[in-house]
């Protein structure tokens, strides 16, 4: 952890900083600093030396602006709930906490958009529409900031049928590490006037740009749905089943694999009473009950044909809501069942016809190496993640954690894959970059944070920051 | 025009790049270089000075690396068939045409993924596609290649229900102005491993990199559809259906709003017989007949809600196929009905909630300054179009003409919206750049072209070239 002498060098920069927001609004206070010192995953806390939380994108732009002339790193803070370290102020400086500029700005109910400020919590924010009938779709689960979403193509289990995140944002404001502020885009959903900045802010993980407003697509909330919950005698058949779903021309809402591991914490831990198999869970929606029908006929064939063992379909609204919490809660549930373990979280995606393969391959390495943990995925996308769960003191155990999740990666590109589906690069993919991208492309991107961050002052240390 | 010197000039060049691709696919003459002149807008032809037709990636490197040091202007050339100037060489030099590098180089049926050369042709790639029941959405009409859609972002009437070129590319192979080669992207849907370079060069019209290879999404051939023909008696009641059906939840496959003039034009010169009104095409696909009946049955009554005096559905394959022919050769079809004038084309796209205005501004300013042409759209996401025609000595039509177009503009900026859909910036739009996206936006951009092509001999004098 960084010591707190380090704050005593900004003694210039503070008050020009108090200035901009008043004494409310800005910390340099332990306690403050070390809830914005690490997000949910393993990675290292590293602590920042100044808090702010802005309230306009006038502040923001301020406090770039002075940051800039300062080269004060400053990293963007949503909710912390990344898991690839992504806002860890690794290099101290200042964190822009954005839970204070969290309003709905405007909803264009007719259009089905909305504008948000980047610190609206995407819950809350999906719980303001209902009452317009509408949602945002990408789902990651946590209650992300709609800001960290941006920042980092968040997806979820609504995204085999919705997109991610980049898939659903048609314009942004965007302050630039000078303070100069931006918008990219239009509410129209055909643009075609030059470069796509919208899409060169998505995903740059607060590395580019900082985003103080965005306007997203929104989809109908669905009227007729269905849940299936479907168990198979291996995960490798389940894969195939996925597959074979996608590959109908079926349209599903979610379908999601969980192992037996996964599901037999789900029946311990959430009082559910499934069968311990490989397991298959799915939401389909449609126009009217009778296409939902057959839908779900088409569904149960499928599965039958593949050795389903347990198919329970026509789940209700209750049912289906307490699944997708259930699934939601996942990570968390999982972390209460290895107390005082640390943990390794893997996030690869292939083309789905190599979506069995690589199930295959991750259930092959953890069952050799002897790992505590579990498969789970947003299958219908070729997603896959592991949890992989070991004694903090057991150096085997980490060793064989870190050999899962380089050889995941390594087959995922392999089959034409990412070493990151939903995550983001953040501290922990950095070192797979030049595999994934080549040299000339990493080196375009490392060209491209120059140009837009020439200082460096923009969350430093991620993305394309490891030198490989 | 270019005088041929300027090929004099050239001389130290054009061995060096006769030694890449051979003399047979080198030409500096005059009817080779007046084919690449220029597209299908109304925009001043310029010659280039030499044609090459590349065959492999590594000659695109080994041509633009030449070209680079040489300081030779280099743009790309599809299919021609443009419509706002995009590759027309206004700066001379070479062109590259990429006719004889158009293979499909791998289906991946199962992935409903196709990776092709970027000569392809739209309508041979989804000919020989057809064979899997696989096809690629994006339809812009003319048979465009695929490195022209991708570079324009190209789009047309399935876009409002599977999006424009943009949300179906995932992986790009692209050569830099430095000769150096890229991959972006990955096969798999979901990808959040660092910037995202390949939405950086989909849109960029040959001005940041030339597309040598593309990974593009495909949809599955729909099995049920039928096609729809509604006539209203006004272009805005017919707009405020096209905005009642889209916030209804439905989702057209096409949705396609034409003016009385354009009708008249179809049934003169394509052989139908329908009421001269404002008329909606709309095609309609669903899982199975009774889902379809019932979307159609929902169109109907939102129809005979607003005043249609015609409504036919149930269309057949064949009706529905001559339809969207049809509509696809209208801008040629209408050329003929204006022989020997001159034309303007517009393209604004708005949120489909300002529709309505959008369309009532357009026909009410076309009537008041007396243009002849007419007004079509793909309605269903908002992306309007007029056609003006006029003698090419009438300076005030002209000047008129010149006027809607930017009235369009200024209009579709303030309802939210963009000064082109699906056309790109090519010549013609710059002029709006500054409007659209103000200074800073404009700046970064002008910061990418720089970046990445820091000689400047990118497709020279397009997007954001011109000083405004």
């Amino acid at each position: 952890m960084k010591s707190t002498e380090a704050v005593s060098d900004l003694s210039t920069i503070l008050p020009v900083l108090q200035a901009i927001v008043g004494p409310e609004r800005l910390s340099i206070a332990q306690a403050d600093r070390a809830q914005h010192a690490r997000d949910q995953s393993a990675h290292a806390e590293h602590l920042p030396d100044i808090i702010i939380w802005p309230k306009t994108t006038a502040e923001v732009s301020a406090i770039l602006s002075c940051a800039n002339e300062a080269r004060l790193p400053v990293t963007a803070w949503g909710a912390g709930t990344s898991i690839e370290g992504n806002p860890i102020p690794v290099f101290g400086g200042l964190v822009l906490d954005f839970q204070q500029m969290n309003q709905i700005l405007a909803v264009h109910e007719t259009d089905f958009q909305v504008t948000v400020q980047p610190g609206m919590l995407y819950k809350d924010m999906n719980k303001a529409l209902a009452q317009f009938g509408l949602f945002f779709a990408p789902d990651p689960g946590a209650n992300a900031s709609i800001g960290g979403m941006v920042a980092n193509n968040a997806a979820g289990i609504r995204t085999v049928k919705y997109g991610a995140t980049r898939d659903n944002v048609l314009a942004l404001e965007v302050v630039l590490a000078s303070g100069e502020a931006l918008r990219t885009g239009a509410r129209s959903v055909k643009q075609s006037a030059g470069y796509d900045l919208t899409h060169l802010f998505v995903g740059s993980e607060g590395t580019l740009g900082i985003v103080t407003e965005a306007t997203l697509k929104l989809a109908p909330l669905p009227e007729h749905f269905s849940a299936v919950i479907a168990a198979f005698p291996t995960v490798e058949i389940a894969a195939e089943v996925v597959f074979a779903i996608i590959g109908s021309g079926l349209g599903p809402a979610a379908l999601e694999l969980l192992d037996p591991q996964a599901i037999a914490i789900l029946n311990t831990e959430a009082d559910f009473d499934l069968a311990v198999a490989p397991t298959l869970f799915m939401e389909f929606n449609g126009p009217s009950e009778a296409s939902l029908a057959e839908e779900l006929a088409l569904v149960e064939s499928i599965c039958r044909e593949n050795e389903c063992q347990r198919f329970q379909s026509g789940v209700g609204r209750e049912a289906r809501n307490q699944l997708w919490r259930a699934r939601h809660r996942f990570f968390e549930t999982s972390l209460r069942c290895y107390p005082g373990q640390d943990y390794r979280l893997t996030d690869v995606a292939v083309p789905i016809s190599r979506f069995p393969t690589l199930v295959a391959a991750a259930n092959e390495i953890m069952t050799r190496l002897g790992c505590q943990g579990n498969i789970i995925g947003h299958a219908g996308d070729g997603n896959l993640h592991t949890a992989i769960f070991f004694p903090p003191n057991d150096a085997q155990a980490r060793a064989h954690a870190d050999q899962v999740n380089d050889y995941l990666v390594e087959q995922a590109l392999a089959l034409g894959g990412t070493c990151t589906g939903e995550h983001g690069v953040g501290l922990g993919k950095q070192k797979y970059m030049l595999a994934e991208h080549g040299p000339v492309a990493l080196k375009l991107m490392r060209q491209l944070k120059a140009t837009l961050d020439p200082n460096g002052i923009l969350n430093p240390g991620k993305v394309i920051a490891l030198n490989v």
